[in-house]
């Protein structure tokens, strides 16, 4: 049983300023908990359902995880979730690690991507499309936010990500390489032949890329509209440009 | 300024049996307001701040719409949205009719699509894509539900949908067109050379195309998959469809 500790300490978690001060996150219902037992991530602690519980002490066993039994109601009373029958998992945060793309891989670059839902998505996408380094500028949301978590559906264990500046990042560590921005009136993304490597960088839900970072964009790309919406979302985009890419290449 | 009652049956709006029995439906937010106004649909009634009366009064008189003035916190109240500082529209729905794709025409078939936000991302991405009909099974979201209408984007003043039985639509009205589905194991999207006219079909979150519906797909697509994720979202999988469909024509 949970004791009122656990349960503050939990639900602190909630709160980017707790998540930094204790270097631990949560990760919430029965597959995305599934997935992170058997991923690199440290588990802390498990709060899970008899049931759960029961079904998956394989996966518990391996890394011998503290485990906590608890009812529905505690879960969904500690947790984000408005329903979670299976489980939660405290979890220790990564180093924040400078990433490079290496030679024949693509990165993104992630211009000041607000929404939680959005950069959950995009985790998602990218682990789709077997993108494995996420660059996010200082303004981003923060990944490890719940919402973030549950949003890219595990796929957050399979994809590693670096918050800092990424105009530095741009300016230093990018050089030389192709990289391919986000814009309307770029170069029509169903004409390219993208580059087998670089990086594609993906602006802000309502201004796009920042002028900062898109003098370092050396190629501008857009997706080809047929109607008249204004707009895509930018998980939507994010998706399409990938797809283009690799079909780019085969 | 609104009244008791016009409060009380502009919050019965939220509902569909009550949008159902008064044949309307709300818009909410400065940019969804500003489509309606200048879309076919009748608007019965714009609530707005006095700010947005007077700099949209062009399209207010274009229609002779009744207007009440309200505050922020009249629209917060008798609204869905959390924040909305502009206006609020109570719309009169569309009556219900069947549709066909045309000659060089692509429609959308919807088994079973449940989140109001997956069902107006797609109709934001069928604008982009030049979509304007969209099929759906009586068992997808409503689309006047306003978070329906609010992911749209405006979107759904350029798309026209039908709710009815999509398995005798597909026996009886699309006989003989190409009915494409998105499956697993299916064609590589990136490979196939799309007809110029047809129907794509994209299934529930969960399950997928259903198997009574899943018969009258005469060819079954599938978007490449590069890493790990098990699946992509629904919306974003019909953004990257169609994109391919768009590209495979160009």
């Amino acid at each position: 049983m949970l004791s009122k500790n656990q349960i503050k300490y939990i639900q602190s978690l909630h709160q980017k300023k707790y998540r930094q001060q204790h270097g631990a996150f949560l990760v919430e219902g029965a597959k995305s908990v599934q997935e992170v037992l058997q991923s690199d991530f440290q588990v802390d602690l498990l709060v899970a359902t008899e049931a759960f519980y029961k079904e998956n002490t394989r996966l518990t066993d391996r890394q011998r995880t503290p485990v906590e039994i608890a009812s529905v109601a505690d879960l969904e009373r500690t947790g984000t979730l408005e329903s979670n029958n299976a489980a939660l998992a405290v979890v220790r945060t990564k180093e924040n690690r400078p990433l490079l793309a290496g030679p024949d891989e693509i990165a993104l670059i992630l211009d000041d991507i607000r929404d939680p839902g959005n950069l959950g998505t995009i985790i998602r996408i990218a682990d789709w499309y077997g993108i494995r380094k996420i660059i996010c500028s200082e303004t981003t949301a923060d990944v490890y936010n719940p919402k973030v978590i549950s949003a890219s559906k595990g796929s957050f264990t399979r994809v590693n990500w670096w918050y800092g500046d990424i105009e530095q990042f741009l300016k230093q560590s990018a050089k030389g390489q192709i990289v391919y921005g986000a814009f309307l009136g770029g170069d029509d993304v169903h004409a390219l032949a993208f580059s087998k490597s670089g990086y594609l960088v993906m602006g802000n839900e309502s201004n796009g890329i920042s002028p900062e970072i898109g003098q370092y964009v050396t190629k501008r790309v857009t997706i080809p509209r047929y109607g008249e919406a204004e707009s895509l979302n930018v998980g939507i985009a994010t998706a399409v440009l990938l797809d283009n890419w690799r079909r780019s290449l085969t």
